[in-house]
């Protein structure tokens, strides 16, 4: 994230503490926004803000930059309780904090976090913010809710519109919708509705590409374990489509390995799995879907934007979600 | 907690489900609230409201109403937080959620109902009610970041005065200073400062009489298990207390059992624990630590109340903090 943000955040989080344990806290409530993400959705936020007029160093932009940290803050909250939801062992190149600490300290860790999410929002003082944050984590829990269930259900008789369900509430809200209306938002403009038809298109395109990363990205530039996602037994695109073509003995051995907890599961086996899936043709297929959400996606985005007040902006908030949607890393 | 404010909480969760999975995520919100709290807080709130001159009826009690809500939606989200952090088996006579569902879906079910709080919040339209309630969950936060990283350090050379520091953060801004704060704040005044002495003191005494219950309470009455703390490892006034009168060998045999984790516990070692611990008199010395604390925290509210609109109500608030202070359960 940008280092403007990532003051802001930090400038909200308590650094003077009474006891040295409390040290400690305040130290795992800096660290995930410390490691610095790529500040994708924030940066969605600032770019749909500049097209609907708002210019940078206005006071506009400062309530941007505010709710762009809560967007910020968000993701970090996130992401410490999906690192122990999933059992993930890495986060931006760094043991996941439930590994450093504990998944007792990391839970509270990760509440308070959230509560500061709300200083920031509270902060930025724009009118109709605080419902988009409700909704977009009501949106994200049920989506994350789904993903979960699957795992601890061990269901893989799933459609491929179970999957895109579950991404549109897990991931589009939160990716690019919320972003996109928020940046009307700061601008003191109603968002425009097309940005869900949009959202939901570009969102989909946007957590396949991760999928598709998270099997063949580049372990230098990827955040994650490549193989990340078999290990914690995530459904994705690719899973669900190279099931219907699997042989049945690759198939039965999906599914045992699958049905395994995580450090259960067999090393050589999973790269075993890993390599079939990359073999058959179902990351191309996955690839070429999200090509196509995300093209759909960019002409509703287009559309969507024809009237608003910046028309150079609105073209650079374009060409962010067209490289977003094409990212290596 | 009172119908009105279940009947409130229930209609900010959503009910339809476009999903079957989901109408088990949807239960999983409501479970809690259903189980139905002693609702403690809310009631001290809305008593402060009370004694603040706002009458039943009014418009303020209406956002009062709210913000009482909103506080046991604190309560109830916190709760399956905590009990997945302690590994609790019960909750209000009932297995824990995380116990139902497992951990991961249980932390993701209290995160949302961590941000319908803050659409209670946000409802009841108070001023300054969004600070009362970042500050408390900051301080409760901090509390339990102590409390579990004593578990987790099995650090038991503790004193009394780490204890009561971890208590005031818990327990005493999120059981009485904020409820008492809010009560004001619903009337449209600004809360006395010295709540926060009068709340302090108040939250020692409360959470060290629910320590003693958990030791002697009535299983019919208390709606978590009795000897559950000393399952759990928690640090109480009691056993510092006791430890720095038991013998080696009692000593030994204690620290044996707290360095297991709760599975691994010999329930008849926990069983003679327990009662080492009634047989010796650190059981009266807390309960008498909590009665002088009440008594200076009843004398320190019936200050802060003095000037207050309604005085017959402050003295059933009073009356009623009086009785929470010699609870049965």
């Amino acid at each position: 994230m940008r280092p403007e943000l990532l003051e802001r955040a930090l400038s909200l989080l308590p650094t003077a503490a009474s006891h040295p344990e409390l040290a400690r806290y305040f130290a795992m409530l800096r660290d995930y926004p410390i490691r610095g993400g790529k500040g994708i959705r924030s940066e969605l936020l600032l770019a749909s803000a500049g097209a609907h007029g708002v210019g940078v160093g206005t006071a506009a932009w400062e309530r941007a930059l505010w709710l762009a940290t809560a967007l910020e803050l968000f993701q970090n909250w996130v992401l410490i309780h999906d690192d122990i939801e999933d059992d993930s062992e890495e986060r931006r190149g760094q043991p996941a904090l439930h590994r450093l600490h504990g998944v007792a300290l990391a839970i509270n860790a990760g509440d308070a976090l959230h509560a500061y999410m709300w200083a920031a929002v509270h902060r930025a003082g724009v009118p109709g913010a605080m419902e988009e944050f409700l909704a977009m984590i009501h949106r994200t829990a049920e989506g994350q809710h789904l993903d979960l269930a699957w795992v601890e259900r061990r269901e893989w008789t799933l459609k491929e519109a179970d999957y895109l369900q579950m991404v549109s509430l897990k991931t589009a809200h939160y990716t690019v919708i919320v972003p996109l209306r928020l940046g009307a938002l700061a601008a003191g403009l109603a968002p425009d509705e097309r940005f869900t038809a949009a959202g939901l298109a570009l969102g989909a395109a946007f957590q396949i590409r991760d999928d598709v990363l998270n099997l063949l990205g580049d372990p230098a530039k990827y955040g994650k374990e490549i193989g990340g996602d078999l290990l914690e037994g995530k459904r994705t695109l690719i899973v669900l489509h190279w099931l219907q073509t699997a042989s049945a003995e690759q198939k039965d051995i999906f599914l045992e390995q699958m049905h395994l907890g995580r450090p259960a599961k067999d090393a050589a086996t999973i790269a075993d799995i890993h390599r079939w899936l990359l073999d058959s043709g179902s990351v191309a297929y996955a690839q070429a879907y999200a090509d196509a959400q995300a093209k759909a996606g960019i002409a509703l985005l287009e559309q969507a934007l024809q009237d608003a007040p910046d028309q150079t902006a609105a073209a650079r908030l374009v060409g962010a979600v067209r490289e977003l949607a094409s990212r290596e890393a």
